[in-house]
Protein backbone atom coordinates (compact mmCIF):
# COMPACT_ATOMS: atom_id res chain seq x y z
CA UNK A 1 0.00 0.00 0.00
CA UNK A 2 1.48 3.31 -1.22
CA UNK A 3 2.43 6.09 2.06
CA UNK A 4 -0.37 8.03 0.63
CA UNK A 5 -2.80 5.40 0.77
CA UNK A 6 -2.23 4.21 3.99
CA UNK A 7 -1.75 7.71 5.59
CA UNK A 8 -5.73 7.75 4.03
CA UNK A 9 -6.38 4.73 5.72
CA UNK A 10 -5.25 5.32 9.19
CA UNK A 11 -7.50 8.46 9.03
CA UNK A 12 -10.50 6.96 8.18
CA UNK A 13 -9.73 4.53 11.00
CA UNK A 14 -9.41 7.29 13.26
CA UNK A 15 -12.42 9.13 12.28
CA UNK A 16 -14.33 5.89 12.40
CA UNK A 17 -12.79 5.88 16.46
CA UNK A 18 -13.68 9.28 16.99
CA UNK A 19 -17.48 8.53 15.42
CA UNK A 20 -18.00 5.35 18.06
CA UNK A 21 -16.28 7.36 21.26
CA UNK A 22 -19.75 10.33 19.88
CA UNK A 23 -22.46 7.27 19.65
CA UNK A 24 -21.65 5.53 23.06
CA UNK A 25 -21.66 8.64 24.59
CA UNK A 26 -25.62 9.49 23.41
CA UNK A 27 -24.53 11.73 20.61
CA UNK A 28 -24.88 10.77 16.81
CA UNK A 29 -21.87 11.42 14.71
CA UNK A 30 -21.21 10.31 11.01
CA UNK A 31 -18.28 11.05 8.35
CA UNK A 32 -19.25 13.03 5.05
CA UNK A 33 -18.88 11.62 2.11
CA UNK A 34 -15.91 12.68 -0.14
CA UNK A 35 -14.81 15.21 2.03
CA UNK A 36 -11.53 16.65 1.15
CA UNK A 37 -12.10 16.19 -2.53
CA UNK A 38 -15.87 17.65 -2.60
CA UNK A 39 -16.61 21.05 -4.97
CA UNK A 40 -18.73 22.43 -1.36
CA UNK A 41 -16.65 22.97 2.24
CA UNK A 42 -17.56 20.29 3.94
CA UNK A 43 -16.14 18.95 7.30
CA UNK A 44 -14.62 15.61 8.18
CA UNK A 45 -17.34 14.47 10.29
CA UNK A 46 -20.69 15.66 11.63
CA UNK A 47 -22.05 15.12 15.52
CA UNK A 48 -25.21 16.17 17.11
CA UNK A 49 -27.02 15.90 20.12
CA UNK A 50 -30.10 18.22 19.85
CA UNK A 51 -29.01 20.85 21.44
CA UNK A 52 -25.82 21.18 19.91
CA UNK A 53 -24.15 20.38 16.42
CA UNK A 54 -20.57 20.03 16.19
CA UNK A 55 -18.17 20.16 12.63
CA UNK A 56 -14.95 18.54 12.88
CA UNK A 57 -11.53 18.14 11.08
CA UNK A 58 -10.41 14.99 12.72
CA UNK A 59 -6.72 14.26 12.13
CA UNK A 60 -3.98 11.40 13.09
CA UNK A 61 -0.66 13.14 13.08
CA UNK A 62 2.69 10.86 13.49
CA UNK A 63 4.51 14.33 13.85
CA UNK A 64 4.61 16.42 16.97
CA UNK A 65 2.94 19.59 14.87
CA UNK A 66 -0.22 19.02 12.48
CA UNK A 67 -0.65 21.80 9.68
CA UNK A 68 -3.68 23.28 8.23
CA UNK A 69 -3.90 25.33 4.83
CA UNK A 70 -5.51 28.11 5.27
CA UNK A 71 -8.21 27.05 2.39
CA UNK A 72 -9.23 23.81 4.70
CA UNK A 73 -9.59 26.18 8.54
CA UNK A 74 -11.85 28.61 5.75
CA UNK A 75 -13.88 26.07 4.35
CA UNK A 76 -14.84 24.55 7.69
CA UNK A 77 -15.95 28.41 8.89
CA UNK A 78 -17.96 28.59 5.74
CA UNK A 79 -19.75 25.19 6.07
CA UNK A 80 -20.46 25.89 9.83
CA UNK A 81 -21.70 29.57 8.74
CA UNK A 82 -24.03 28.24 6.52
CA UNK A 83 -24.83 24.69 8.35
CA UNK A 84 -25.27 26.18 11.46
CA UNK A 85 -22.94 24.34 13.75
CA UNK A 86 -19.43 25.01 16.20
CA UNK A 87 -16.25 24.26 14.26
CA UNK A 88 -13.87 22.37 16.09
CA UNK A 89 -10.38 20.50 15.02
CA UNK A 90 -9.97 16.72 16.34
CA UNK A 91 -6.63 15.32 16.15
CA UNK A 92 -4.80 12.32 18.00
CA UNK A 93 -0.85 12.53 17.99
CA UNK A 94 0.01 8.43 17.53
CA UNK A 95 3.58 8.76 18.57
CA UNK A 96 2.43 10.38 22.30
CA UNK A 97 1.74 7.97 25.04
CA UNK A 98 -1.37 9.56 25.09
CA UNK A 99 -3.87 8.40 22.69
CA UNK A 100 -6.91 10.72 23.73
CA UNK A 101 -8.41 12.95 21.28
CA UNK A 102 -7.75 16.84 21.55
CA UNK A 103 -10.40 19.08 20.56
CA UNK A 104 -9.34 22.88 19.49
CA UNK A 105 -11.15 25.47 18.45
CA UNK A 106 -10.33 27.78 15.36
CA UNK A 107 -9.38 30.80 17.87
CA UNK A 108 -6.55 28.25 19.15
CA UNK A 109 -4.78 27.40 16.35
CA UNK A 110 -1.17 28.89 15.71
CA UNK A 111 -1.19 30.99 12.76
CA UNK A 112 2.26 31.12 10.64
CA UNK A 113 2.10 32.54 7.22
CA UNK A 114 -0.27 30.83 4.82
CA UNK A 115 -1.25 28.03 7.47
CA UNK A 116 -2.18 27.16 10.62
CA UNK A 117 -0.98 25.03 13.15
CA UNK A 118 -1.46 22.36 16.58
CA UNK A 119 1.74 21.70 18.78
CA UNK A 120 1.75 18.27 20.86
CA UNK A 121 2.83 21.02 23.47
CA UNK A 122 -0.62 22.87 22.98
CA UNK A 123 -2.73 19.97 24.18
CA UNK A 124 -2.40 20.32 27.66
CA UNK A 125 -3.15 24.20 27.81
CA UNK A 126 -5.70 24.61 24.83
CA UNK A 127 -7.05 20.85 23.93
CA UNK A 128 -10.39 19.68 25.35
CA UNK A 129 -10.81 15.71 25.89
CA UNK A 130 -13.75 14.33 24.32
CA UNK A 131 -15.25 14.20 28.18
CA UNK A 132 -14.97 18.51 28.02
CA UNK A 133 -16.00 19.12 24.59
CA UNK A 134 -19.57 17.08 25.33
CA UNK A 135 -20.10 18.48 28.24
CA UNK B 1 -21.73 -3.31 -14.94
CA UNK B 2 -24.79 -4.96 -12.90
CA UNK B 3 -28.13 -4.23 -12.41
CA UNK B 4 -27.50 -3.45 -8.86
CA UNK B 5 -24.20 -1.76 -9.13
CA UNK B 6 -25.70 0.51 -11.88
CA UNK B 7 -29.10 1.25 -9.55
CA UNK B 8 -26.26 2.44 -7.17
CA UNK B 9 -24.66 4.56 -9.51
CA UNK B 10 -27.94 6.13 -10.24
CA UNK B 11 -28.98 7.15 -7.09
CA UNK B 12 -25.42 8.78 -6.51
CA UNK B 13 -25.72 10.78 -9.30
CA UNK B 14 -29.08 11.62 -7.95
CA UNK B 15 -28.25 12.52 -4.50
CA UNK B 16 -25.37 14.89 -6.26
CA UNK B 17 -27.93 16.70 -8.00
CA UNK B 18 -30.02 17.11 -4.94
CA UNK B 19 -27.05 18.33 -3.19
CA UNK B 20 -26.42 20.69 -5.91
CA UNK B 21 -29.50 22.20 -5.72
CA UNK B 22 -29.38 22.91 -2.15
CA UNK B 23 -25.80 24.88 -2.35
CA UNK B 24 -27.62 26.58 -5.33
CA UNK B 25 -30.36 27.99 -2.85
CA UNK B 26 -27.93 28.88 0.05
CA UNK B 27 -28.45 26.21 2.03
CA UNK B 28 -25.44 23.58 2.38
CA UNK B 29 -25.81 19.85 2.32
CA UNK B 30 -23.84 16.57 1.96
CA UNK B 31 -23.50 13.06 2.05
CA UNK B 32 -23.23 10.86 4.42
CA UNK B 33 -20.30 8.60 4.00
CA UNK B 34 -21.16 4.72 4.11
CA UNK B 35 -25.06 4.97 4.73
CA UNK B 36 -26.59 2.03 4.72
CA UNK B 37 -23.87 0.15 5.37
CA UNK B 38 -23.23 2.41 8.92
CA UNK B 39 -23.40 0.43 12.21
CA UNK B 40 -25.42 3.65 13.05
CA UNK B 41 -28.93 4.61 12.14
CA UNK B 42 -27.98 7.28 8.94
CA UNK B 43 -29.45 9.72 6.43
CA UNK B 44 -28.51 9.78 2.90
CA UNK B 45 -28.13 13.60 3.15
CA UNK B 46 -27.91 16.50 5.81
CA UNK B 47 -28.70 19.63 4.80
CA UNK B 48 -28.61 22.88 7.09
CA UNK B 49 -29.54 26.46 6.75
CA UNK B 50 -28.65 27.89 10.23
CA UNK B 51 -32.19 27.64 11.07
CA UNK B 52 -32.70 24.58 9.85
CA UNK B 53 -31.71 21.06 9.61
CA UNK B 54 -32.91 18.07 7.23
CA UNK B 55 -32.19 14.73 7.44
CA UNK B 56 -32.95 13.57 4.12
CA UNK B 57 -33.18 9.52 2.65
CA UNK B 58 -33.30 10.23 -1.11
CA UNK B 59 -34.23 7.70 -3.55
CA UNK B 60 -34.69 7.59 -7.98
CA UNK B 61 -36.72 5.04 -8.73
CA UNK B 62 -38.16 3.95 -12.53
CA UNK B 63 -41.21 2.58 -10.98
CA UNK B 64 -44.29 4.05 -10.36
CA UNK B 65 -44.00 3.55 -6.63
CA UNK B 66 -40.94 3.32 -3.66
CA UNK B 67 -40.63 0.77 -1.19
CA UNK B 68 -39.26 1.47 2.40
CA UNK B 69 -38.38 -1.00 4.67
CA UNK B 70 -39.99 -0.51 8.18
CA UNK B 71 -36.39 -0.67 9.34
CA UNK B 72 -34.75 2.39 6.97
CA UNK B 73 -37.68 4.80 8.45
CA UNK B 74 -37.31 3.55 12.18
CA UNK B 75 -33.68 4.60 11.51
CA UNK B 76 -33.84 8.03 10.38
CA UNK B 77 -36.27 8.48 12.81
CA UNK B 78 -33.87 7.65 15.37
CA UNK B 79 -31.21 9.72 13.70
CA UNK B 80 -33.42 12.42 13.56
CA UNK B 81 -34.25 11.90 17.60
CA UNK B 82 -31.18 11.80 18.79
CA UNK B 83 -28.77 14.66 16.17
CA UNK B 84 -32.19 16.79 16.14
CA UNK B 85 -33.34 17.37 12.54
CA UNK B 86 -36.28 16.99 10.31
CA UNK B 87 -37.05 14.02 8.87
CA UNK B 88 -37.80 13.81 4.63
CA UNK B 89 -37.72 11.31 2.19
CA UNK B 90 -36.92 12.86 -1.46
CA UNK B 91 -37.82 10.59 -4.56
CA UNK B 92 -37.49 11.22 -8.06
CA UNK B 93 -39.80 8.86 -10.64
CA UNK B 94 -37.25 8.67 -13.21
CA UNK B 95 -39.68 7.48 -15.84
CA UNK B 96 -42.47 9.89 -15.33
CA UNK B 97 -42.30 13.79 -17.64
CA UNK B 98 -41.82 15.17 -14.37
CA UNK B 99 -38.20 15.09 -13.02
CA UNK B 100 -38.90 17.02 -9.81
CA UNK B 101 -37.88 16.08 -6.50
CA UNK B 102 -40.82 15.14 -4.28
CA UNK B 103 -40.26 15.64 -0.82
CA UNK B 104 -42.34 13.98 1.84
CA UNK B 105 -42.76 13.94 5.56
CA UNK B 106 -42.84 10.32 7.12
CA UNK B 107 -46.21 10.94 8.21
CA UNK B 108 -47.27 10.85 4.63
CA UNK B 109 -46.00 7.75 3.82
CA UNK B 110 -48.59 4.83 3.05
CA UNK B 111 -48.07 1.87 4.98
CA UNK B 112 -48.52 -1.76 4.02
CA UNK B 113 -47.78 -4.62 6.29
CA UNK B 114 -43.84 -4.54 7.28
CA UNK B 115 -42.80 -1.84 4.98
CA UNK B 116 -44.05 1.88 3.60
CA UNK B 117 -44.32 3.06 0.07
CA UNK B 118 -45.24 6.45 -2.04
CA UNK B 119 -47.09 6.37 -4.87
CA UNK B 120 -46.40 8.44 -8.36
CA UNK B 121 -49.79 9.91 -7.61
CA UNK B 122 -49.29 10.67 -3.93
CA UNK B 123 -46.98 13.89 -5.60
CA UNK B 124 -49.39 15.93 -6.59
CA UNK B 125 -51.39 15.82 -3.22
CA UNK B 126 -48.62 15.07 -0.77
CA UNK B 127 -45.30 15.52 -2.04
CA UNK B 128 -43.86 19.25 -1.69
CA UNK B 129 -41.24 20.87 -4.19
CA UNK B 130 -37.81 21.80 -3.59
CA UNK B 131 -39.05 25.43 -3.41
CA UNK B 132 -42.02 24.68 -0.59
CA UNK B 133 -39.54 22.28 1.46
CA UNK B 134 -37.32 25.06 1.81
CA UNK B 135 -39.87 27.83 2.37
Amino acid sequence: MSKQRWAKRKGTIAERDLIHLFWANEWSAHRIAGSGSSQYPSPDVIAGNGARKLAIESKITSSNKKYFPEEEIEGLKEFCSIFGAESWIAIQFSKSDNKNWFFFSLEDLNKSGKSYNIDFKDCEMKGLLFEELIK
